[in-house]
């Protein structure tokens, strides 16, 4: 699904992200002054996946029983169908669920679509179903729950790539969307490579700290790193770079 | 703000819809299939307050800190700015605040400017500020609760006049608003018609049955209303008609 | 409606529990090794209401659609139908209604009816409806909210008469329940007459307490007394009471 | 426990229920009407697991003090205890734990018990306790949570065999209880032949829409499917018989 | 209750903060990166109440069994009655008591001693008790609920004057508190001269726009204001003061 | 780090604790009347974990945006690492989060200086971040959830070993801290060997218990166990003991 008017972003950039986890990224966003990037109660179907993509955006109202029957389904305007039928490859698909979980809004035939699309995951505010078939499936599956129920038990499906909210997170279409075994995070696009270098480079340096904390060294100096500490990684980096 | 396309709505519609209570309008919808029109949690920031209207909506979704500044309010495509000031007479603003209660979607400067253009009230699932002040613009205004902070603090608002969820309800904009001094419900528009107009015919019997019980009457065959009841109270009817 | 081997109360404790409050007889009870018998969130639809009585009590369950519509409110076996209309004098009906603020379980024609029959009161851990007309109709009511909805949209009544839950408070039918401007408490019976006692006797300790206090004393030794706030406040008793 | 005036079912209905996913009866149940039958928030305690069975109901209280000490548990009469020691194999007991979290409603013992009686299972919207035990006595168990606490820490047993709600779904005894990997659901009894049957028809022409989809066709025509898809599917079952 | 270390503020920080919002004191510490100082979910128990003083803290825990006795109130030890002894005039008493609405922190005895002793109000995240009463006494209160327990039901008093949370605000003995009749604000106290001042400005400012709203003036241009908006209420201003 | 006064504990109580469950200690403390020391909704992030200690207590407020900066945590006066750099072998470090999950308060560095330091576990009520990297390090840690951000981004450190709140128990330094694979229960000091022992001989005669109900007996006489029971578990015990 083409979203219009995006800028290009670094070729190492996806490359990068893939690498570093969602906690490292939250910091780094931190720094640059947006303290709520990261999703609050969202978190993997499947332990240990790891998501990198473009935001593609769904999002749902509240049912209301006259038009939310499962024969609206098979319309080619249905926004959920459309929207998963249409995706492209690398691109996730964060749908705004309004927290509903009394009903799940990707089911173990949508999460195969959608892979077989090309799609990098999904990622919802609400439930999942068939969570046991999705777990089969393998997609790279974010929410905060599973139910049972259809999505047209309690939503309405209304737009796609309109700027969402997704546990309280805002996200426009186009942001890159990053997973891992803990959680998401959205980073603006045009923050992200920036994000993906900085993160980077944090994720060295506590590498580092992780080596020398296990070996027994008080925090203080080391974490966060004084300027010795930093030397000494600086050192540190440099040789296992040439080794 | 001109609405695209809505089937006009009879004469009375309004008229009727004005002298019938929330409670009576939900039992109307529901017994159409329509089980959850009403809003649960909204009140009135001022008793005893009425209002009946066409909706027009505003959508937030959560906050970024780069984006939401006061000095972002100045732009005339700020959708809350734009959205209150091209109201019409007879509007009522619908707001999906995410059900968010960190923070006030309207204050009293903004609340007066809708008075100014005629508009018949207010609605938000989130919270408005400076509600002494609302209280003395006198706008009817419903809520679910007050908040000295602004909305940037905590919402960003992204839509005018999209299908948006507002306390539970689905609300398309030109859905028929009304509030009492209860609460707010919303009939969809193709509905409203018809459903002033069985709301007046069973609040009169209400009306009646309320005589029949207040005068000691037991609640079977009366409440609700058998064949005999019924026809008593045609024949009441009739004659106060007359009378 | 009579409940089954209750043991009588004596004469005065309806008297003595109109006059204390409901803070009053919380702490007799906790006294008594009874921490939590106040309801949680449950306040008076109308400022300064008072209410003693006898309970009995009607539940309810989650709704189920095939047997909730309207029509079926004439069976003479509805319960709440049933409970409200065979009420006697001095009974105060206390519902279970799970906690669900998606709709009211009474309304104002039910409130009058429960006037007629001489009830004390109405007690819900749910919500009313029809809420300005309940204010009129003078009936002391509690509950936890407000919603225009009828019972049906999310509730069935099931029981009479037996054991239930209200606001976190196990509610024994014959329980003496008590309400005052800020909230509910349930006696059990067996504890009535003792509870009406001290409850008196703390009242009156207060009342001295308030005016050395309002008279500018320390709290220290005075509230709570010790042994010489005490014997001061026996000779102001005593004296007050030879008048 | 014998379960007075129940219709007898299908010989097939809980084979057939067995092999079908809650995700899958919840769509069937909507289609009858029946939007809310799969519970909300109660999961299996163990992963993989299946059950089928007919609801025995467990119903508790608020905790009172005075009434709630270990030392009623020897009661022949209380009727968490009665419950658990007379339900009958192949039923599934449910209890209505009022949403409590505070404490646990099954703990290892009673769940051998419940073994060793035959039952299918147990179902709760409260928690279990001693869950690592009670994982390795292999019964299916679904509840909200898990916490050390007894039943007496918060809750009170109150009868045995009445219509309860638990997790916002009415349960009638004698209702048909299924549970999955995912979660539970109920259905009631006099439809519980019926949907099996056309439960197992849509999970067979799931499985064919599941390879299709996998195969890489949209799912406009093939999910749902329109006429040119259920004929092939005709086609492929009649083949698939044969084979 | 002397604080120690605090800084004087400017004489007239107090008189001038008595005259505006809290909504726009909020406005103004969010121009100075602070989002979050004003309080959610914590109002007047008194309508048109307005408060302004120092910030002395108390601090509570949740309660436990053996510890929290109503004898043990009588300890010149404990932290809440001690707290109330002796806080100075022009103080308020802001509690954290942590979110918990099943017990009042505050009674109509306490709240006459905190009058006697010149306190300019009480907040707490929690409840009070006695409300009714309370509201007798006239002293500006602030909470988040009302309930009959006393604060032995579920907390138990840890310190005085030490930094706290209360309703999601930090608060440091010594902050400026501000209630309204919306909520509650805590301006950290070396802000709290400049933040008057301000404050006072916006107000004049609003006055002079709410002027131009009521009068039928488009927002853009006026609210926010412009350059030209603003030259017109500097002339404005300067007029009304001459005048 | 040392807690001063602390009474010394009997050699054997870790031991004993070592081997009981938390569910049985609860029992034990519930019939001592302690209702509510086992923590509510706190869970092991790794399965099948077992944790004894002495408990150490952090405290936090909510964030201040202008004191929680990243940098500020390179003070040796930042509590949060002072209380982790010096802890001492054989203590758990108990923090109030506030229920906060929007944060986490533990991360991986930090979890291995606590590993390399000796203590025994970390406990929250709050969440943990980098939560795959803590499974990793092996530290018993027990959190109401996961969340990648770092905790100045909603949480302010504010003391080291006062008494504290968490998930609603409350915690005095030294107190003692069970959990296992369910959760976490915190038994005043003073009760810690008694209650050692007593839950030994609970468990004893839970596993005779267990035995007989696996071996098809009912509950009744059993569980609780009647005097005869008790008198075969006399003697099966001697048995064993001599086995």
């Amino acid at each position: 699904m083409e979203i219009p008017g995006l800028e290009p972003l670094a070729a190492e950039t996806f490359e990068l992200l893939k690498r570093v986890s969602v906690a490292t990224i939250a910091t780094q966003l931190f720094k640059l002054g947006l303290r709520s990037r990261a999703m609050t109660g969202v978190g993997p179907i499947l332990a240990d996946t790891r998501m990198v993509g473009e935001a593609v955006t769904l999002r749902y109202g509240p049912t209301r029983e006259d038009l939310d029957q499962p024969e609206k389904l098979s319309s080619p305007e249905n926004p959920q169908r459309k929207a998963i039928d249409t995706i492209s490859p690398g691109q996730v698909l964060v749908t705004d669920a309004r927290g509903d979980l009394r009903c799940g809004t990707l089911g173990d035939i949508l999460a195969t679509r959608l892979k077989a699309r090309g799609a990098s995951g999904f990622v919802t505010d609400g439930a999942v179903r068939d969570s046991p078939g999705i777990r089969q499936v393998g997609l790279p599956c974010y929410a905060r729950g599973t139910h049972p129920n259809a999505n047209f038990h309690a939503l309405h499906a209304l737009d796609i790539n309109v700027p969402i909210g997704c546990a309280e997170v805002l996200v426009l279409p186009g942001d890159v969307v990053v997973g891992d075994g803990e959680g998401v995070i959205v980073i603006p696009r045009h923050l992200a490579d920036q994000v993906a270098r900085s993160a980077r480079d944090q994720e060295e340096l506590e590498q580092f700290i992780l080596q020398k904390i296990g070996g027994g060294m008080s925090l203080f100096g080391v974490y966060p790193a004084n300027e010795q500490t930093r030397e000494e990684f600086e050192r540190w980096r440099a040789a296992r770079r040439r080794g």
